[in-house]
């Protein structure tokens, strides 16, 4: 028991408490479900693999959008985690291609380049002749530095870079935005075409 | 009873049954309670007016910010709301002056621009020759619109005609945006100096 809460409380979201109660709730559970459980967390682990060239997760290496040749291979969205893969997909209008960072710098935890995938983006761009690199690091205080760090180790690349627009989100206003976001969204302000 | 429910419900974020609430509680509370707010409410009333320049909300006419020779008056923010110029004003980092347009455009609620500030503001431009009209409209749909009509209102009026930001809001990510704020930060992407 101890074992299970032990490995179930390092899961996002899952505190101490929560971990015994679904501890406690497979104890009096049909030993099928443990299993079927167990199973399946095997399957997907054994089932995923890193894409060599993207790094993203996915059942196939070269991950299927990679393997896409009606993609935009020449652009780069690079992002921090997988998971902003599927949300960039399910927004369905990008249609080049991504680099997974699998996390961003964040000196004070310890996390450094080495610990990134940067330079298989930057041997990738080389070797590629990669028009683009788009940077879709977070907007936050450690996602800003990477994207800094990053389209400086870019700059001899060749490659344009740019990164994602910052200001105002859709649907939102003034009313509810955060003194940052205003000033963000004051500092950049655009023209608007005559 | 039913007079002062059906005003209290007019008031925004306050529905019948809350307008109930108050009323009760105004009934069974000290009749000095009443009194006070009964005379807030009129004072806070007969000591505001709207700036005869700005059309914000204030004690005097023309307003502080108007009125402040520290400004700079040929940079003109155009927002919806006077709370719109609150939000600004604590953000800081603005030194131009405001222009309230005291609502957005909504063809299909009837409010058109006669309903709006616009002919005093095109005047203004005109006449104070501007250097530039920064569009602070919220980032929705009637806002975008207002935005759109106001540009081509101002197209001919030799002001530099611009608007705030778009795109991810910082502090937050991607996992957390919407499609459409992921969608407006994708096509609105900026190089990164190199």
């Amino acid at each position: 028991m101890e074992r299970v809460v032990e490995r179930l409380s390092r899961l996002p979201g899952v505190g101490r408490r929560s971990a015994q109660r679904i501890g406690f709730y497979l104890l009096k559970s049909p030993p099928q479900e443990a299993q079927e459980l167990s199973e399946a967390i095997h399957a997907q682990k054994a089932s995923t693999r890193q894409c060599s060239q993207c790094f993203d997760i996915a059942e196939t290496d070269p991950c299927p959008i990679c393997a896409d040749s009606r993609r935009d291979h020449q652009q780069i969205l690079v992002v921090e985690q997988p998971s902003d893969v599927a949300m960039v997909e399910a927004m369905g209008a990008y249609r080049g291609v991504y680099h997974v960072l699998m996390g961003r710098l964040a000196p004070l935890e310890g996390v450094g380049p080495g610990e990134l995938t940067i330079e298989p983006l930057l041997q990738r761009v080389a070797r590629e002749r990669i028009g683009e690199v788009i940077i879709g690091t977070n907007p936050t205080f450690d996602g800003d530095g990477t994207a800094l760090y990053l389209a400086r180790r870019l700059e001899a690349s060749g490659a344009k870079v740019s990164r994602l627009a910052r200001g105002l989100a859709i649907g939102s206003s003034l009313e509810t935005s955060s003194k940052a976001a205003l000033a963000e969204a004051l500092e950049g302000r655009r023209p608007m075409g005559g």
